[in-house]
């Protein structure tokens, strides 16, 4: 490193925000158990009998050989396939406890499955908004913006998918720049959608190209995740079945994840919610076994409920909470990695944003949920990425990650010494003990402000989410490159404009 | 009842807003437990060899007589006790692992210990503040306010104490208003203050009076408790120990709670406060069980920690959730009822107010506290009640209660047949299985506003905040007093009027 080079690398250091560095979490803490064992096994039962005489619909003629190929009972002329138990419990036994994914950057490598526990950013949000600009049709420079504090924020450790919809680029190449910026702006995991074939392909093109592996080795490393819904109640349609397939054949992950909104798309009771989640992943689960034995995937949670009177999807609520955390408890019995997510209705980045937040980040993390989907930035049900609720999200995050550190209890910490030194009405301010802490003691927090009311008055009195305003656009202002190999940019680039001349996605 | 009287009602019913009804809760999950059994022990250990070799001041010479009677290490000329671990174990396993608090209102009656759970206002505060009015010093009318909204809301299951110091009453005769209000503006359990023995003494007879039972009745059925904070570290004061000691003759509970601010008060280490935190509960519970042997008492945890930098006190942080429930570890490893609370040190009824409390609350629900001080209203570290975060605080508090109900799993919930009846790609909106459930499916906040952002915007596009400062105010105007004989009314007020014109409390 050149002398020429320190002075701006401390600049920028002494200008950055505090944060936690890096961390790949366990969960220490056993999980909280919603039902009971015989309560679970009810569930799981109910799925298995939904599978065997309800069935599921697969919109995808490919889709339908491999099943009959499997011996499920697929009827001609018709989409809906009905599973034995035993062909279910026969194919979901393949699934690998545990995955790592490989990130550009092997220091953002994640582990999914046991008590690994990750967090990642907004996902799939149609619209965009801060406090300046309002909120507003999602679009490229949001979404790389988005990008940028993904891989700014440690507490952050995946692309949960398109941060925000980049709707101004054509739907045909829009996945092309779309996976080109999740390369080269992040170097962490990302997401491409399972929107079709064509997509997934050109997904794992980029990825080994942005790795520098072939798709060989990318099959025994797996780099890239899709989360696949199922159209609630009891169906797959085709392009979701198409990119499923592809992504399995390459030896990437799906997260099959029901989108079983109690009272809309499942029974208006949580356990018949869970009951009709279990049963569209198990078919999902056991379908991607055939297609590739083995091949990682997780089991994906995402039961909620409707505002009965007015049909409006609900988050972070009490039904949320203990969805998630049965959900943990489903996935925990045949074996799965786990996904929950970080999800609230509100309309602003208020109290009510924190509150459904807590409570659905609290079902994840106790649910010991692996990958926790939409982590940072999600509003209203999931219509909006918010630069400042992704700031909020951080935070709790960073609380969650230090709430996940083990205690230590030792000679030193119990501090006996220290409590001699300072004797009964004084105080631990200037104790040695205290001094040799001053620096980590503590968790320092990115957004919370603790100062009395009256110097927070006199600072202007901001709340939250203005605070949050100001820090991501520090964030933004001090965001750096990761680095990357000219020679892999550039064939990023080429491959981004020989597909774009070839017009992108052909299928609809 | 009258015909006239019926139309009145119903428009009270028509006009009041939607909230849970009044619940005993339990809770039905395994705590979380943050440290291991050896941690346990090893913090027990330490707060023995704390009280054995560094001991504790007790500011008071009748208490000092009575440790010394009990064979406690006292010196003449010194209020500095030393305690035997036999002595601690000896004393502190008399304590009743449960215990019932006696409301004016039978329905209103409150459980400790096990896994009881009971949630109560904001206590203490010097300052309150409305979005109208803003923060002003605390005040008798709106201390009654406070009392009007925790008897009307059925989250709030008790008075924590003065939701805010009505500082406008001189400090010999406070007690008595304050009490007087406390027992006819609510007919909830409520708690006198241990600042000497006058006070406990009136609070004993208004309840008295107030539940029309003599003396000897009401240490059978006891009706008050009491929050004694020790002096962190290691020092118990003189008015204090002579309130405690009158609550424990009476036979009325006191909630044993040492202020171990990490970093201030306490070793800058969880595990060091928290031996600290344990040491000082166990030498005031063991001495409240010298006073009066098989007296209920209960375990207070209320270990946070300051901002390093600054001294600023902090709450809700990863620290304090943590020490929150090892707390509830300790309480449980002497077969104590155990006491947390529902804190935030924001200034604001923000984002952060919602995540700070929520990490609080989850503390102290998944550490089992019996007793959640200051579950309503409590801002700025305690230095404020706040009407807004009442309301907030409710919402968050019945969202808990209702985490807290047990799932129901079977035939009729999880709902094959409406999964039947809708089949794949369906919906459930009209189906007969939802259809029997529109009324009471799902939790109905009482501030979460879940319309979508436009309607949510044309309706004026309020915040929680402001939400809650709507609903505050409904409920104030829809309070009804409860229902008190009239002859008891008078008989109170009589008490109130002779003890004012004696001049009220004497001692300093």
């Amino acid at each position: 490193m050149s002398r020429e080079q320190r002075p701006r690398r401390e600049r920028r250091t002494a200008g950055g925000i505090k944060q936690l560095p890096w961390r790949n979490h366990r969960n220490p803490y056993s999980p909280i158990q919603v039902i009971t064992e015989d309560q679970l096994e009810a569930i799981h039962l109910a799925s298995l009998r939904i599978l065997e005489e309800l069935g599921m619909e697969f919109l995808d003629d490919e889709a339908l050989g491999i099943l009959k190929q499997n011996g499920v009972d697929v009827k001609a002329g018709s989409n809906r396939v009905r599973f034995s138990r035993d062909v279910i419990l026969h194919h979901v036994a393949k699934v690998p406890r545990e995955f790592t994914l490989h990130a550009r950057n092997p220091r953002h490598n994640l582990t999914f499955g046991g008590n690994n526990i990750n967090f990642g950013s907004v996902a799939s949000a149609p619209n965009v908004s801060d406090m300046d600009r309002g909120r507003r049709p999602g679009n490229f420079k949001d979404y790389c913006d988005l990008l940028r504090l993904t891989q700014s924020f440690n507490a952050i450790q995946f692309n949960g998918g398109y941060p925000v919809e980049p709707a101004d680029i054509a739907p045909a190449i829009r996945h092309l720049d779309a996976h080109y910026a999740a390369i080269t702006l992040t170097d962490k995991i990302w997401h491409p959608y399972s929107l079709g074939r064509e997509r997934i392909e050109d997904a794992v093109e980029m990825i080994c190209i942005g790795r520098g592996i072939s798709k060989e080795q990318l099959a025994k490393e797996p780099s890239l995740f899709s989360i696949v819904n199922s159209n609630s109640p009891l169906r797959l349609d085709g392009p979701m079945l198409q990119g499923l397939m592809a992504m399995a054949r390459h030896g990437q992950p799906v997260v099959l994840t029901p989108f079983t909104l109690s009272g809309a798309m499942a029974p208006a009771t949580v356990a018949g919610a869970l009951a009709q989640q279990n049963a569209e992943a198990l078919a999902g689960i056991a379908f991607i076994q055939m297609v590739n034995p083995g091949v990682p995937c997780v089991y994906g949670g995402f039961t909620s409920n409707v505002d009965m009177k007015t049909g409006a999807p609900a988050f972070g609520t009490p039904e949320y909470t203990r969805a998630a955390m049965a959900g943990g408890q489903l996935a925990r019995r045949y074996g799965f990695p786990y996904r929950s997510s970080n999800a609230c209705a509100a309309n602003a980045v208020d109290a009510q944003a924190a509150y459904e937040s807590e409570m659905s980040l609290w079902g994840a993390v106790m649910g010991h949920a692996n990958l926790i989907l939409h982590g940072a930035g999600w509003m209203e049900g999931g219509l909006v990425a918010s630069f400042e609720k992704m700031v909020l999200d951080v935070e709790m995050i960073q609380s969650m990650s230090e709430f996940l550190q083990p205690l230590v209890v030792d000679e030193d910490t119990l501090g006996f010494e220290a409590m001699r030194e300072v004797g009964p009405g004084g105080h631990f301010f200037g104790a040695a003990h205290t001094l040799a802490r001053y620096e980590k003691a503590f968790y320092a927090p990115l957004l919370s402000d603790w100062r009395n009311f009256e110097n927070w008055r006199l600072a202007g009195a901001l709340d939250a989410a203005q605070r949050a305003n100001a820090i991501w656009k520090q964030v933004l202002a001090e965001y750096t490159l990761p680095e990357i190999d000219p020679a892999i940019d550039e064939a990023l680039k080429a491959f981004v404009a020989k597909r774009k001349e070839a017009g992108g996605v052909k299928a609809a």
